[in-house]
């Protein structure tokens, strides 16, 4: 993990946060993209450098939301080309905001495993390097370093609450305060990958729905990310989707901040008491995305 | 200002600084209420208490922004009455918070003007403490405390750009930092007290327009914000309102952070050049407010 944060160190924000109380409120949203993804991108893809360099077919990768626009972000900044996949059915406006950072977008089939295939395939066509989402160790470290930041700023914490959707963020957190903090991984109950999984006592499909599937919405959580989870002994809770909606609303009118549902999700377990602090428990919430559309915060 | 600091420690927040390379973003917007208004509003009214204690008849202000929301605030923390004086002509958003603060709202005349008259009328028939927007000494001092926070937070800068409204913002850093940072005051032209003022040699009636209006649009820069800039070697400079307006854009586009046009006036004078740093010039930019509607934000 201190490999992750001295490789980064660099190319990321040192990200805020916010104290109340003995609530923290980790910032991460102001990070470059607008989410944490940016993190595990570099770390991916500077390793690959370190390896040996970056093939000349760049990067690829299969996303439409900020796993794209992170690893855009880091072949721009690098000087390396990236070609992003999405479904035909991506909004206008993510098409645009990767083209703005020099990707070559390809939109291909109805769902998002269409454009997964396209993309795994262009990947052996060309030897570019693929920019996995989650399941990837320096993808999980790199998410792990916004961890070790946390510790420094708030003097240590002993929960950390983190949405999970593939995992790598609750992943690599979980390895970087091993021993140190419990964390909880929040997923709302219309895509409940973790949960799911240790239900069934491995990585299972879950469903893929409610409003913060855009950013939480993988199919299922991935195989790093859940053993480090049972090893660590994160806790899983659930939250309904009208409570996340309400603790974005509830976001941006006590605290001035703007996050996407997914981030919100994480503060639920708390608004709801999903998850209840014991008197004096210091507690960390990330706020790990702000790709949204606000208008609905009037 | 290290009694102010000391006097209102435990009841505001220590917002937190964003750095992006040799720029620090001092996120005063996430304060309680939702700027830096609350700083002031409790020095004033915890200095009056230690002064004897607060009268009866609690606090009254005349204010339908930023201002109002922050005495309603301190004096509900303190369990004092508030009444806050707005013109008929207040949006029903502004004084539903207002009453959800607990203060009692009076709604008089058509403009700000006639509501002042009001609310000093009303503190000579009750007694009641009047919160003044700006012009006061504990009211500066409050909001200065936040430029002794951002030079720990960024290690000293070596220049802050502010908004200028009343300019009580303006001269608590001003004379928080005299002698270490260089202070720019920033206004619209739409509202230009500040540099109004500078050209008339004295606080002058300056138009109130433009799009910071609700945020900025004091009628004149206060006696004390003027001997303090002028005392300490405040440079002034203007921005268009489509500046302002680019700049709280670029703000939510680029760094994911929701401000009101009064702030975003602050960072225009960036963007656009109307203030060019040196080469290593450590530069901070005072993000003051958040109340404002993000549905343009889209």
């Amino acid at each position: 993990m201190e490999t992750a944060r001295t490789r980064i160190g660099s190319r990321v924000l040192r990200t805020p946060v916010l104290r109340l109380d003995r609530l923290w409120l980790k910032l991460e949203q102001l990070q470059h993209t607008g989410s944490f993804k940016t993190r595990g991108a570099f770390n991916q893809v500077l390793a690959a450098v370190e390896a040996g360099g970056l093939p000349e077919a760049g990067v690829i990768a299969a996303s439409g939301g900020n796993a794209g626009l992170a690893f855009a972000y880091a072949a721009r900044e690098l000087g390396a080309r990236a070609e992003v996949f999405v479904p035909e059915t991506a909004p206008a406006v993510k098409v645009a905001r990767l083209r703005a950072l020099g990707a070559s977008v390809h939109q291909v089939g109805c769902e998002y495993a269409e454009a997964y295939e396209a993309a795994t395939k262009r990947v052996a066509d060309t030897g570019a390097l693929f920019g996995h989402p989650y399941d990837q160790p320096e993808v999980c470290a790199g998410q792990g370093t916004l961890a070790l930041e946390l510790e420094e700023q708030a003097g240590g914490v002993d929960t950390v609450l983190v949405a999970v959707g593939g995992g790598g963020l609750m992943a690599g957190i979980a390895a970087a305060l091993e021993g140190r903090s419990h964390v909880v991984a929040v997923e709302p109950e219309g895509c409940p990958t973790f949960h799911a999984a240790l239900a069934a006592g491995r990585p299972v499909d879950a469903p893929v729905g409610g409003v913060a599937a855009d950013s939480l919405g993988a199919r299922r959580v991935g195989e790093i990310p859940y053993a480090v989870a049972r090893r660590t002994g994160v806790e899983s809770v659930l939250v309904s989707d009208a409570d996340v909606i309400a603790a974005r609303q509830a976001l941006w009118q006590d605290h001035h901040l703007v996050v996407e549902h997914g981030t919100a999700a994480a503060y639920a377990a708390l608004l709801t008491g999903a998850y209840t602090p014991s008197e004096g428990e210091r507690v960390a919430v990330i706020c790990c995305g702000a790709n949204t559309d606000p208008t609905d915060l009037a």
